[in-house]
């Protein structure tokens, strides 16, 4: 198999595509704008969902399904939502074709809605316009439920996974009696986002505040999970939305407290969608390939025979086997990959694209020994083990790969992540391979933009952990109240 | 709690109404014709989704995603299908909205589409035009893809679950270099899907073919499963599709064989969808509520504390957990329901209500005894049992529930099963309680459709295991191959 992988020194983001396509993540489909996620992609998915979906569940979260079409004047009721989504917006119109005379077919005009409805870009109006049935009571309070669903908004310039105008995510949308409540929920969710991105995904994330610029539209506080990509640019993973009490009054949602006064009610919403699989490819893949983390890789060991004769494979055969029980009822996932139509070479090349973690190569000279050669996807390592040790070997090194592509992914955002004090030393930095800026900044969004317009560089988030530390607006040299990190973004 | 459920012998359509409403299983929504799906609903549906996926998966399928939209020239391309779906197509027309300049949003006429999107409602025709790049020899295939995902048809007559404008299914999509390999897959996911209506739904199946009336826009044959209702009438429960080269040849998908030629490519497509929770409800539940299969049930068994001093609760409590552990540890879901909020009487209807199939009441006495009194959802028959034997006497009776209520329901419908010869029987059949009447046909559309509008019966299937019987059509005496199943059908 020759690597068709345009390597990321040359170009990363045809290196990006390359690694999209060649790894059968996904492709374009021929519909503007909307991907079609091929089964390897979505094998990924299915294992992000799994895991989130438990996390959800064991914090109370129920899951429900909401229309997938919303009344335009329900968007238009919370107005800062309706001016942030207007503009994407893909609308049904009619509700029936007919045929055209000409051997073709039309839309019937006869069928036109008498009120336009929108495909979701989010869910908030419908939810809340049917929260306003369900809760009545402080009895009825908290009401935790999260959706899986598809959701569209229209892009010009899209990339898969990134930004398309399909996609599919998760959307908590909470209802609570406080605001204090509402705001712990909205922390609780943002720390599930941050401990899946770090544990399961491998991937360091910071967690932070986003300035009003770059708020969810009709939200009083948006936290985010900000991830490093390889190329210094940053990655917003997560985000977990305060809404205040915004939607429950454009929706005339109240509930009677204990004393049975009337009171609007607190709300939150939080989402990841499959942009994370974006994100998991640019955070470790490298130049042969996928590297994926073993608690998200769809296989997690391959076993490969090598073999001349059909003798040698029988003999083989029973070791793999042998070897794929045990690991298996570990819950460790095993391909045997006896496909005899394709040779060692590529066998390698194909797993190490695939980011299979661990690849055991069982030869007859491996019989003799009572060995296997095992190579981890990572850092390309070679080792021989014995036989008896594998099924204690094999967990041990899906945990080191885990804990390793972490590190590396850490050390690199460690090594691109800078303190400048001085304007020239920022513009130095985005100019050149990018990085996180932990930068002064005025506190403005007049800054803030014209930052953005100087250098692309947006400020991803206020970290909760910053130091506390007043100093000079970077650009301004205004009083600042601390540091916030800046970077270009995906 | 008041029971809130009309008595089935009043008026059926009502009981079914109200028992999705107060069950909390699901609700209008204000967008026409779309619904809510409620936690509880939607946790049945996550289990039937598992268990499907399981056997999908088991069978060599893998799951992808395919756009939600689909270009209005692709859906002409396939004539009977296009003639099937167009009366029923929701349209994307525009990609933006705009401020009136009255305070209001409106539809951006300046972001016209060039060519119409249509919402989904089946995916052939997307799905086709992409395997055309997959699929280029014989060694890419079979091609074993399924997806989950939501379906827009438009509907002006909805029933919750049962008929609505957008619903969520699955659907798989194969692809196979022979005729007899796709027939026997279109087979064989019909067996999947009536096993696990018997098994897990213990809703008895009848496995047939459609009538050319009845098939599927776009297919040669349509393979199904009829299930009766409470009321005797049927409910189409899944449908497995053998496409021919239909699909292939109006998306020139060919593959080249061993030989190095041509051929079109050979499909199937079968789905499932959230009717069958629907059928769930109508094949088991009664006056008081849901009956739901325990294999299905979202909680298994529900115990409730009886007492009247807080010690007795704690006492109660204590054993409770004890039993929870035990069951839990079988993978019986259990729920405490120690709400002190409730009486024990609305605890036990609220129960009766949401299906859970058995409930344990433990009360001081006993205690004293060393019992707790189980009463079985489905017969409301109570018993006695000791502490010590509960662990092994709850799985059992969980499986005495599933069988029982799949016996039950085996046993109305071989009680609404005719054999008639006549008209007069037949129409006798058709004016009364309902029932499938197994009568013979001579063959046409244009009897069949007669049939149908004289008495509203359809012809549900040509059953697989008929005997082999000539005879006489029941309508116009002219020669038959055999009995087909008449029923009026949801």
């Amino acid at each position: 198999m020759a690597n068709k992988i345009t390597p990321r020194a040359q170009d990363y983001s045809l290196w990006y595509n390359d690694l999209v396509k060649e790894a059968g993540l996904a492709e374009h489909s021929s519909v503007k704008g909307c991907m079609v996620i091929k089964p390897y992609g979505f094998a990924i998915w299915e294992k992000m969902q799994a895991e989130l979906d438990r996390r959800f569940k064991e914090t109370g979260h129920q899951n429900a399904y909401f229309p997938l079409f919303i009344p335009k004047s329900f968007l238009a009721k919370e107005a800062a939502h309706v001016e942030g989504f207007a503009k994407e917006c893909a609308v049904v119109t009619h509700y029936r074709l007919k045929n055209d005379g000409k051997g073709g077919i039309m839309v019937d005009p006869e069928a036109k809605l008498e009120e336009e409805l929108i495909v979701r870009p989010t869910s908030e109006t419908i939810i809340w316009n049917t929260y306003k049935n369900w809760i009545q009571s402080y009895r009825d309070l908290p009401l935790l439920i999260n959706q899986w669903a598809n959701v569209v908004r229209w892009e010009m310039r899209t990339r898969l996974f990134l930004r398309t105008t399909e996609f599919l995510w998760q959307e908590g949308h909470t209802a609570h009696a406080t605001s204090g409540e509402a705001i712990a929920e909205t922390r609780q969710m943002l720390d599930i986002y941050a401990d899946f991105a770090e544990n399961f995904m491998a991937m360091p994330v910071i967690k932070g505040a986003k300035t009003a610029n770059e708020r969810f539209a009709g939200a009083v506080d948006t936290l985010c999970i900000e991830a490093m990509m390889q190329d210094g640019k940053a990655l917003q993973a997560g985000t977990s939305h305060f809404l205040g009490q915004n939607f429950a009054k454009a929706f005339d949602v109240k509930f009677s407290d204990k004393s049975g006064v009337l009171e609007y009610v607190w709300a939150t919403s939080w989402g990841v969608s499959t942009r994370l699989i974006g994100a998991l490819i640019m955070a470790h893949s490298d130049d042969e390939g996928l590297v994926l983390p073993p608690n998200l890789a769809p296989i997690q060991v391959v076993i490969v025979p090598i073999y001349k004769q059909t003798e040698e494979l029988q003999q083989i055969s029973d070791a793999a086997h042998t070897l794929m029980k045990e690991l298996k009822a570990q819950g460790i996932s095993v391909k045997y990959d006896d496909d005899d139509t394709k040779k060692p070479g590529w066998k390698f090349a194909e797993s190490e694209l695939k980011g299979i973690p661990l690849r055991i190569a069982i030869g007859p000279r491996d019989l003799e020994n009572g060995t296997a050669e095992v190579v981890m996807r990572d850092t390309k390592s070679k080792q021989v083990i014995s036989f008896n040790e594998l099924h204690k070997e094999v967990p041990r090194l899906l945990k080191q790969i885990q804990e390793g592509i972490y590190l590396k992914a850490l050390k690199k955002r460690e090594e691109n992540t800078y303190y400048p004090d001085s304007w020239e030393q920022f513009e130095e930095i985005m100019k050149s391979e990018g990085g996180f800026a932990h930068a002064h900044w005025d506190g403005t969004s007049e800054t803030e933009l014209k930052i953005k317009k100087l250098t692309k560089a947006t400020i991803r988030c206020i970290p909760f952990d910053r130091k506390e530390e007043k100093g000079k607006c970077i650009l301004t040299g205004k009083p600042s109240e601390g540091r916030v990190i800046f970077a270009k973004a995906y």
